[in-house]
């Protein structure tokens, strides 16, 4: 797709939620380096501001970054409220919050952040840009999901679950929405090496090669090895519009393909296996 | 199992959250046939006090229905209060909202009510529920979600999302609590003739034969039949602690199996057609 087509399918304006670093803002360069305007939205002002900047200079586009906290009850009111004077041909939801640890150790607070952050306020997010987007009879919206969604998952079982909402609320509003000419779909990424998760790898453990190979030699390696956000952003581009689940890669394609054909007992084990060996 | 089997690892009660009628009450009904203690949970009284005294008078067994609606701000400190008297063995969780219609089409209230119903409260409640049961060493778990939940659905994009929530999290808690001795499981189920469904069924339309064969061609007839509640909540008992994501009828596992292998485009598009068909 060139960039004009891509900019009459997907423009004016792109929205990112959760775009400060890492992945979402790297969803923010590939937007306006296909010549769209871009508005960020995320938590914290300084860094956004740094971001918007560094996305100005690459490619002359118009950058807003809008402080919005996905965790406030008020979000959506402030979403509405932020992206009334643009045209947002292009929503990608980003934005999550990732609990870890057994599910019975986890606080309330966390339990409820989870659901607020990866399911109330996508859910919002999307109902607004959605319906102004079936309207105008195009548009794009993506909801990051992850590898974690595609089966419970040990110490992010609650995680696990509410990216599997957005993973299946993505994929049926694929079909509702493309008879509007509207491009919905969840994007499915494995482990990303973004700021969060190389913060949260300090506290990672660091399994032997014969560990690693016993739970990894059937599925393939690449579930664990972290890419970098621009690789697994740019995957994103070239497959809007082309189905209900995409994958950020191959290899994870793959891998979640063969999953599905096992027993849904060793789909669960391997996984809770492999964030046991990193996590618990 | 013998029922001192089942009475010894599930008991002395189980509670049924969504049970005045329907597939709750069948539910009760099972575990009261084996000897267990039923506490009953549901919004409407009169209804809740009928079948309370039915499972009285079938079976000789305690049954304490408790007037709770899932929907409420403060459901889980009321659960919490409900149960504070009683040692809980078993828990299901059948309470549900089921809103329809295309997802730009609902209010913020269905979207909310959604989640609230389908998201939260189940996991406050197996959040307690399940804390006191790994702390005994013992118990049962189960968050009953839907064939719906198995990928994105036209019509019940928003529904489809949050079952599916309900699904992946009890995969993930079958994988902790098993270390605890407490068997967790969602148990997927199809339609069933339950008196909510046959109420909706009034404003269902008929396909005709040639429209209902060419898209149940492939997948069997199995997913069009409404079944007796008494039939899906039977096949549950004799599943239990068997695996993380059982299905109420063998017909359903087969369809899902199946489509599960297609091209994510073909699955969400047959199940988008079968919505489509009944529904839109």
């Amino acid at each position: 797709m060139t960039d004009q087509d891509f900019q009459s399918r997907y423009g004016p304006w792109a929205v990112v939620a959760g775009a400060s670093t890492g992945l979402g803002a790297a969803f923010a360069d590939e937007a306006a380096q296909r010549g769209l305007n871009v508005m960020l939205l995320a938590r914290r002002r300084d860094v956004m501001e740094q971001t918007a900047q560094r996305i100005r200079d690459a490619h002359g586009v118009e950058v807003r970054p809008v402080v919005l906290d996905m965790a406030a009850a008020d979000a959506a009111a402030q979403f509405v409220d932020a992206v009334s004077g643009i045209d947002v041909g292009l929503f990608i939801y980003n934005a999550a919050l990732e609990p870890q640890g057994l599910f019975i150790d986890e606080s309330t607070d966390e339990l409820l952040g989870n659901i607020t952050v990866n399911c109330v306020t996508p859910t919002l997010l999307t109902h607004h840009v959605a319906s102004m987007m079936a309207r105008r009879g195009r548009g794009g919206v993506v909801l990051v999901s992850s590898m974690g969604a595609l089966q419970g998952i040990k110490v992010f079982a609650a995680y696990g679950a509410a990216k599997s909402y957005e993973l299946i609320l993505a994929e049926g509003l694929w079909d509702e929405l493309r008879d509007h000419g509207v491009d919905a779909c969840a994007y499915v990424v494995g482990s990303t090496a973004t700021p969060t998760f190389l913060e949260r790898q300090k506290s990672m453990k660091t399994p032997d090669e014969q560990t690693l190979k016993s739970v990894f030699g059937d599925v393939g390696d690449g579930v664990s090895a972290p890419r970098p956000p621009q690789q697994v952003a740019a995957a994103l581009f070239p497959q809007l519009g082309t189905g209900p689940r995409l994958f950020s890669d191959p290899a994870d394609e793959q891998a979640a393909a063969f999953m599905a054909t096992l027993p849904r007992r060793d789909t669960v084990e391997m996984m809770g296996k492999i964030s046991s060996m990193f996590w618990e």
